[in-house]
């Protein structure tokens, strides 16, 4: 999976002492994160955009880029990557601003009723709205359940997603797992690295069948190792592992030398800091009203899967609509003297402005 | 506009004495009732549509077909016509039935719970639920306000369609109206026509500007007229309009003798028989809940424009959540004795097979 931030996006801004300003912050930039963009930028309102991937798009783009989805309204499929590319595109006239790869730390209630807003990476806002777009909450990897395993984290020796691939150049490197990502980066890791080993559970993988049939070939080739088995425990010396153990299905243990060890298991959903603002949960959904989509904290709005109301359906569908009516619910907040209405994107010029086309003929 | 039937869609089934037995009838074949079919089609709900226009894709087809549309999720733009292929390629693995050109008469609750549903064109149904879909309402053709004029429809010599150009070969035709109708037939019927005068009561027309050059050539080739006016009287014998009276804006009345009148003043919305169905009605739309989008009346349901709850705002994007969630809601009235689940189009064998299409290697 290519993890890079895709170029259309604007880099985030670096993070500074002094808060940013922002009359809408959008926690989570999946599907619905991506068109509250768009609808906010049709009522005038900016938004910045935070999430704790390093590229927009969320569970689509993380979990299942190139299988198809058959119920986005009026398109008979699409891709998790062609659905975010479409929604990337719709709402670039907005210009939003994206902060991704940190995740939103704590909120807390100014005295003027904005919120102040800080990210695991220091960036500060002073937020007049907030939408919690996060889906099932952030995610993060999930890992290896060998204790004493993420200790090794800090070094860089233990890793669950490839930031530089030339670190592993000429070292030996195991991979464990069995999806995309492990294959993905077994296959790519495999001409620059000493070795690189693929150890996954069962002799089975959830994976594009091209891939696995390019490890399969680089196996026979001993181009490229494969065990079936499970990772159980290591050895340390020095501060650093030395090898580790892999247990086959019929109970024998084998040690495995290593320099590095990538673990891709996929990714877990944790609701994360979001349970500490004082919002109103229920089963680790957060409450809201069906009018606004509104939380019991005024001014902070929840859409998406991370919702709940009579009815709720975990529809990418139904977020887009909970998006719309949260950004007219935001606007009083935004502009208190106005009166927000609701205007058509085919014949308001009003509109046609913001989005930058031209207005056909239409009276 | 092409008036045409798109020719992917089922022809409507013969009108018969026997009623149409169905588990769901979607009154409205707008973007909304289209939607309808595929939500309920995931639920293996088998859907029978109604429509009083001849083609489905209400008000985007038949008042901005060509016009750009920016809000639907995930389509940075798209035409009336563009959304409504969209959604009926999207409906087509469920087979839906549609009656085209007539308009649901009247609906009566049956004792065993079920709904009598007839048509103004005679066809009959037993439905176990009912879904309207009717945007504003049914549309009907804006007619001109001159006194007695509406008498001469009957033998068609005043239209508000064309369905048989060549009923106009040789024949001296008058066309009101300034919108992209009126141009269109207008240029249309001009090379087989007698004579065709075409009567706007501005010099300014809403239309393509290249039909509207189009026009001006010929009236300055003296192959068209083209006269600035308002129609405002007639005179008749025989049973048969002779001639047409327009009156310039100076208030100069001239008469004009014609053959045939068509007139293009857009479409009128109307609630028309809906009002009668002994539902909750607050200003023109019908009440419902935000759970199952279900009016006061069991097992009958309201999405899209026509429906009415706290926050509504009149989008195509919430008729589709409206859609989803309704199809939820009359799962119980088709299958009582099955607890419907929410599944997912892109992970779910059971909708693989129903949409039929191939499961993914996923697991």
């Amino acid at each position: 999976m290519d993890m890079s931030v895709n170029p259309a996006i604007p880099a985030a801004v670096a993070s500074s002492n002094s808060p940013i300003e922002a009359d809408a912050l959008i926690v989570g930039a999946g599907p619905v994160g991506l068109f509250q963009i768009f609808e906010l930028g049709l009522l005038e309102i900016k938004a910045h955009i935070v999430d704790s991937l390093s590229q927009p798009g969320g569970q689509p783009i993380e979990l299942y880029p190139d299988k198809p989805i058959y119920d986005i309204p009026a398109i008979p499929v699409c891709t998790g990557k062609e659905l975010t590319e479409g929604l990337l595109k719709q709402c670039e006239p907005f210009k939003p601003t994206f902060h991704l790869g940190q995740e939103v730390s704590s909120v807390a209630k100014r005295e003027d009723g904005r919120f102040d807003v800080s990210t695991g990476a220091g960036t500060q806002f002073i937020a007049k709205t907030i939408f919690v777009a996060g889906g099932v909450g952030a995610f993060t990897p999930r890992k290896p359940k060998v204790e004493g395993i993420s200790e090794f984290e800090a070094i860089g020796q233990v890793a669950y997603r490839v930031r530089d691939p030339q670190k592993y150049a000429g070292k030996d490197v195991v991979v464990l797992g069995g999806g995309d990502s492990a294959l993905d980066w077994a296959l790519n890791l495999q001409p620059i690295a000493n070795s690189v080993t693929l150890v996954h559970r069962r002799d089975d993988f959830r994976a594009a069948p091209a891939s696995v049939a390019k490890m399969r070939a680089l196996v026979a080739n001993q181009e490229m190792m494969h065990i079936t088995g499970q990772f159980t425990g290591f050895e340390a010396a020095d501060g650093k592992i030395t090898e580790i153990k892999i247990t086959s299905l019929d109970g024998v243990t084998r040690r495995l030398p290593l320099d590095y060890l990538l673990a891709f298991f996929g990714l877990s959903p944790r609701l994360g800091p979001i349970a500490e603002w004082g919002l109103d949960i229920e089963k680790r959904q957060v409450k809201v009203d069906t009018e606004k989509f509104e939380t019991n904290i005024p001014g902070l709005f929840a859409v998406g899967d991370i919702n709940t109301y009579p009815g709720k359906k975990k529809l990418i569908l139904s977020g887009f609509h909970e998006a719309a009516l949260a950004a007219f619910g935001a606007a009083k907040y935004i502009f208190p003297e106005k009166t927000v209405k609701l205007q058509y994107t085919t014949t308001s010029t009003k509109l046609h402005e913001v989005l930058g086309v031209e207005s056909p003929v239409f009276d």
